[in-house]
């Protein structure tokens, strides 16, 4: 018993003296705070429960956009701070039959998709220009480079689930219809740099609500 | 026509121009090649097909352990040479009832947990030695900051299913107890740096296969 | 003289005892041999001369595309070996009268565009989906985030020239058009991703040589 | 027009939905907040507009310095606020004939140097004490390693003008007379480590208002 | 005379012009300052002495702790705010005849050992658990991969001193015997994870002051 | 008994699945074979040893230089095969009254010098041009950043002793005078570029060995 009260005396001193070495671990984002080029300035780290660690926000489907008959959710650092500094974030799609997520890319991260319910059909398209389309089960995975084009589409006559990771809690999100047709690009502008018509552009421009 | 003719003439130029500025979007692993510290050597991109780029490894369980009561199958590098490169990867948990995965590090990289199936119990110890423990339902996920000593247990009373993904395609894994009793790590060396006693080290040893 | 002698001698003998501690500087590529995921291989570096540091291939313009009114001629590794691993490359544009560089991404880096003739309207589309529209001459320079869909167009009536730098020895092209209407990727899923008519998608394809 | 504005409202919820996911894309430093090691802290992004990301101090030579015959002028992050966390910047460089840049490092950056008038011979030496030197007309570019010694010389007998690009928007500037002349460096010290006569070092001290 | 004079004015011109291009050397820590993911922000660096770079809290051992006849003397950020952002770390060991550092991780770096006076064992285990251990000698230095479990030993009858070198400023240290037996971790969760006995669990935490 | 075996048996199977999801802890450099931008690449990492991770090179001084009274022993990748890919490497340094490391800088990596007998004075010049001069006695550190002039001086009149740790295993080393006077630097060009006299370069030329 003596043994033990000194073992608990010396190791405790060791704690102590060790103690302020330690370094960050993690760095939940202040959203609060300034931005830096590698991510939010931390919350105090002393301050942190197991809560900042766990993100509940993707239990159900988000709202169903009708269009599109899909929803998205994102757990990046902007919804899920404790990822802030960790490069890793998820990403929640669901799909009604003929759902589709349109044409985008993740900037700033690799994606690996994950169909956790249904069939998902899920492609992209290579700076070498060539197409690469897999249709994916429950279980199947499929590895989207940085920064191309790519797009999903529920690939059976059911709801699908899939989980997208990012290689980045900050992987971007340009959806390339909104990016042409949502804003206040100028027409002349558009269609000079897509070739696109003046009447397909004004109509996806009314339909998204671009104007310019 | 005869203006798309002459569209489709001049495009194809600036194609075949531009072509050979493109650069890596990917790296699929050749597993037989050599490694560098940045991941192994790439197989010729001409090459790749979408299959490349798809796991389906991952629909089924691997096989389960008797011990811990649930299996364990990685997507990283070696498993999905479309991976290499893209700093993001994939592992696969599934418990039965009291299943549990010991408490172990991955070296490499933040890990992000999301339960797809049941409750699973999830927790880590930080470096200033706090202990962080969630509960997680179908939905939830909780990150793990890199290298830190963490555990999963399942949290209810049927099965449960996990996945976790990390911010690189190489992880790692290091499980405690494999590290301690399941290789040549001399006893008396073993004693010295645990503080466990002899008897404990000789069963977990015997259990495990570790000599020495 | 003596002492410049013996100075000789022994700064020598340093010189010679520390020249295998020196490291890579830089790592010439070898375009014939593998890729890595951070880069190819290096030619020996004893073999290097002056020359393996040039580029010149950006001398004159590369060949007008008349669609675009405008030429693209890139110094990324591929055009230049030496770039490999410095993380920095080059591209010229020549904008004749109407001249346009069609909407595109650099999945890979970041770019500093700078005017060094004429007049360039420059743009770019955030993933906030703001839209950054600049008119510059010569000697302006504007900065593009890396992924993020932008433009350029001649500015004013008479040629253009700018140099593009990037943040990345290897930043990839993707352009949009190309993407869409330029490889195999099947109308139908291009028209569910895109929203676009099936009428401008056939009329675009059969420009570009899109198939499927 | 009844699809329209059922496409119009519901792609405005996808957006609205997803626009909190979006992180940043860019980060123009507050040069009046503190610095991290990453860079400046970022002005809110809310308020960006198209000319945070444009640069016009590059249209003319920066002050003519009679000695050198040449001018300097940057646009790193401290002139172009835009640049932080970009990864990419710029230095113009003008030249009288006669003019030098004297011998000088970029500790964070490698270069690339292009030149847009005149001649301008461009020369760095290795760690491996190699020399590699060459002489640039109008449109060439050569690339000098991070952190190497380099120069540049008129290498014609009229004006030039040369654009240096650099893999980082902090590169920062050491150059050697002014390191080892232009300040407090006790002269004993100075000579001791670079074995310059004394006669030499005050001479040079006088002329850059070295002390010490 | 003059030329001097005139050599001093213009290059002090030169200099006045370039200092505003020159960009951050250091980033001394402000560590009563917010964290980021990079580090803590920056004391202004026109205050920085000598003494910022310069750390003497080495130059003694660390109070010995009785039970593993050893002290630690970490120089990371906390104790020397010079090295935020330098990417490099001390720490010393001392070990009394029989000393030992226990079991442990850094979860954030790499390490190299230098031995300075006596025998040290040291030895790691990689995650394919193969056992690397080694005696070492005054002068010899052993590498340590980052994350991995590893332990230092004095290998002699006398006083052995060592220093440790780190890939990074904060490069953490998990010691695994605090983590397991020095928190509030429930015991019956810590059994499950580590297939230890309830009495050994019981004994160490009571040493250690385990709760739970 | 039969438990043990059980678990034994169990635990193997866990062991002998996850075996395959191991990754790269370490990459010995195989010197023979080819570099790429991250290093060399790795020799099979079955045929690795505890020796492959312990250098005995810097047991006793280097060859002493009559010049600089002092040795230089590098342990880099070249040197030290193990470390390739780890981030962090060694430099002995050996002072004989009076020694002194000329003025250099490593291009690719902070520096963080240890003195471990006698006293040494080190000093580096920012970029900024303040001059940051330390007498450092034994158990004292100063850390220098990347690619900054530097040097030190034995500052007692008995041997010193220093260890540089540096934040790479490929630091790289420019000694000043060696890369301007120590090569075929043509003389004209160097006195353009350094403003030193004509007879200090010959002088100096001559004893380091530069021609042209």
């Amino acid at each position: 018993m003596q043994r033990l009260i000194f073992l608990c005396f010396t190791l405790f001193t060791l704690q102590a003296q060790i103690i302020n070495a330690l370094v960050q671990d993690f760095c939940i984002a202040d959203l609060s705070g300034p931005e830096t080029p590698s991510g939010y300035t931390c919350k105090p780290s002393a301050n942190a429960t197991a809560s900042d660690f766990v993100f509940t926000g993707l239990r159900v489907p988000g709202p169903k956009i009708a269009l599109i008959k899909a929803s998205v959710s994102p757990a990046f650092t902007a919804q899920f701070p404790g990822l802030n500094g960790q490069g890793v974030s998820l990403l929640r799609l669901d799909f009604d039959p003929k759902g589709v997520i349109p044409l985008h890319t993740h900037p700033g991260a690799a994606e690996l998709l994950l169909v956790t319910q249904g069939f998902v059909v899920s492609g992209f398209i290579s700076t070498a220009n060539q197409v690469y389309v897999a249709k994916l089960q429950k279980g199947d995975s499929m590895v989207i480079p940085q920064g191309l084009l790519h797009f999903q589409i529920n690939g059976g006559g059911n709801a699908a689930v899939a989980f997208a990771s990012f290689s980045s809690e900050a992987p971007g999100l340009q959806i390339t219809d909104f990016a042409l047709f949502g804003n206040s690009l100028p027409s002349d502008i558009l269609e000079k740099v897509t070739f696109l018509d003046d009447a397909q552009v004004k109509k996806l421009k009314a339909a998204l609500g671009g104007t310019g």
